[in-house]
């Protein structure tokens, strides 16, 4: 477990009270990953769910195995954000794979078990819910950004 | 109002009770929009949300008015996709613009209204986020996969 004062710092675990954020701190491990390590792979089930503490992650989309398209770097991941949001919605798949560019620390929270909070907890669900669309909100305008620079 | 029959067509409303949908079907109207009208824009603020019924839409990434990226085209809504997602997300604004390139029958929904339930309803409220973090990180998926063939 993490204790509920390092997640608090997090934007990512907004509108969680402290009771709510003591439950999340439970299912949460500090860990660190090596340069070079493919954290997560794109279209295997999404059971984790990260946010980035130091370090640097590349997001890339790999075509899905059918091999038209290889290795496009479609995004990068910064410390204080949150990695692996597939894990908490549906079919949960990861949609790219995500390597660690710079030797990275990062908060390790269990989505089964998450998932199962948000079930139990509907406010706590509500409240991740809306930090979760918030991220993918977020990652998608910086992704439509570099489409449009892409095809400028 | 709309029928909540109507709205329980669409997968965007899963999960909601017959109840739910009553009440989200209070806040809601069908509406129609010619060829090329522009529904939405770029950096406004977000305070309806659609459900296209039939017809087809292009979002629009127009540089935020930096005038380094002109009109890209950065994704399209197709039935039974919503559109205007940003009115469930702080903070609030719609991340591009939005053009019918056919004639659109939509559902429109009043964003503050929803935002009202979903204070009031979290058990709607949880169903909702949801249902617009998935329609969000569709979205990203597609978005990603475009970036990756743009730069293949």
């Amino acid at each position: 477990m993490v204790s509920p004062e390092l997640l608090r710092r997090y934007p990512f675990f907004a509108c969680l009270s402290y009771e709510q954020l003591k439950a999340v701190a439970l299912i949460a491990v500090e860990k660190t990953f090596p340069k070079d390590t493919i954290i997560l792979k794109e279209n295997t089930p999404a059971t984790k769910l990260w946010v980035l503490i130091e370090g640097d992650i590349d997001l890339i989309f790999s075509g899905g195995g059918e091999g038209a398209i290889v290795n496009a770097l479609v995004g990068s991941i910064a410390p204080g954000e949150a990695l692996g949001v597939s894990s908490m919605i549906e079919p949960f798949q990861y949609i790219s794979s995500a390597k660690a560019v710079a030797p990275c620390k990062v908060i390790e929270i269990d989505g089964l078990a998450l998932r199962a909070l948000v079930e139990v907890d509907q406010k706590l669900g509500l409240a991740m819910m809306r930090n979760i669309a918030a991220a993918v909100l977020e990652r998608l305008k910086y992704t439509q950004v570099e489409l449009a620079a892409a095809r400028a």
